[in-house]
């Protein structure tokens, strides 16, 4: 094996998607790169793991890369299954998406994409997930090319502090109207939700979940939210501890 | 309706599992409560949403509660289920497990339990996962009750910041010897995983995810992972913001 960067390839839109192809076509660039995605669509499925069924893989030669499989699991599972069982060692860098779709805000804690990413971080190892916020399957990925580039180009060199991943989303602009590059923090906000209710052939109900967006923040300039709304590429540096620090002296239960 | 409190109950382990009768027992203690969990198990699902396929309700009757229904989705579908559509409003609370296993440390992060929690904090109401370090069918989950009545007391009472909930472990001892409740931060730690390969009748590889937790910071006082080592209940204020804010200013892309 040369001694190129080995680049972990994956995403939540599964191995066949628009976006991983021209995720891994970029990486190319800077490294070897070993694709690990799953064999279907797995949007929404946040940091699940599979531990109630097993999981197969199977050898693919989708995209120009040292190997390629699909995966029968989840975003996380193909971390874990590339790190720990496909390569047997650490990557240098660990890329999911393009996703198809924004992951900025509160969607990073259901998104596929950036859970991938933060395993790739649990793991020890540079991580970022980048998302087009244009779910469209002829989303157009070639118009930030050269942001994503320098993105890479700059985590391969410097690294990333220990247990952070970058979550990276790119507004729907032609290149020569992306504005820039700004490193920000998550903006408050939520899903409202609505249950679309239908009923089947049969007579029975069944549900589609869908909701709107709402930021509750839209006047604060250090989200990613604004960014993204301001023509800018949004970086958010991320990580997996949910402790509420700042009102942890709030509780007493003794 | 009374002017009980009402309290919105679920789980990941599925809604026969014995940890959800224990805390829906105890929680009718405190308001008139409404049962809506998965239909299935669901452990390791983690922030997971159902968007790529339907979602099914089904009216049941095996808690003592005002409405009880199982769903087909994630823990996270059954909080969205229930607010948006079932109860159309917000509960005054809700409360998730008891969790037959442990989700201390980086386990919140893929625990279903602890995102039904994060799920109620985010929907604006105050919320709690319990689960108790104990993986068996036949855990006990008396020895706790005590300290389980006092938190959600305690809760009703006080509320909770914006968007915070509670992760709750309980370690696997005799009432007697639980010294108290310590408000604590989560503990960094990682699971070390090993895909454990076996073939099928037909010869075909297939892998069961196994793993081994590693504390990396074992000697810290002030995390769950020593609370519950040293015979103490942990409580952790969590949220849902992944921004890495201490490391905000290391990074540059301009």
């Amino acid at each position: 094996m040369s001694q190129r960067p080995l680049i972990l390839v994956t995403n939540d839109d599964g191995i066949f998607a628009p976006g991983i192809t021209a995720l891994a076509k970029i990486a190319s660039k800077f490294g070897d790169i070993v694709v690990v995605a799953p064999d279907k669509p797995q949007s929404g499925m946040g940091h699940a793991i599979t531990i109630n069924s097993t999981i197969r893989i199977q050898k693919s030669h989708y995209h120009k890369a040292l190997m390629e499989y699909s995966c029968s699991g989840t975003p996380v599972d193909c971390v874990k299954m590339a790190v720990n069982h496909i390569l047997k060692k650490r990557p240098d860098l660990v890329i999911s998406g393009i996703n198809h779709g924004s992951n900025s805000s509160i969607n990073v804690i259901y998104s596929g994409t950036m859970s991938a990413a933060i395993e790739g971080a649990l793991e020890g190892t540079p991580s970022i997930g980048f998302s087009l916020c244009d779910y469209s399957i002829e989303a157009d990925f070639s118009q930030a090319e050269k942001f994503i580039e320098k993105i890479i180009e700059q985590t391969l060199k410097s690294g990333m502090p220990k247990g952070v991943c970058l979550n990276v989303n790119i507004p729907k602009l032609k290149a020569e109207d992306i504005k820039g590059i700004k490193v920000v923090r998550q903006a408050k906000a939520n899903w409202v939700e609505r249950f679309d209710e239908r009923k089947d052939p049969y007579g029975r109900d069944y549900y589609w979940l869908t909701g709107e967006f709402v930021n509750f923040e839209p006047e604060s300039l250090d989200t990613d939210e604004w960014a993204l709304s301001n023509g800018y590429i949004s970086v958010v540096p991320t990580q997996a501890d949910l402790t509420a620090h700042s009102v942890l002296k709030e509780f007493n239960f003794s």
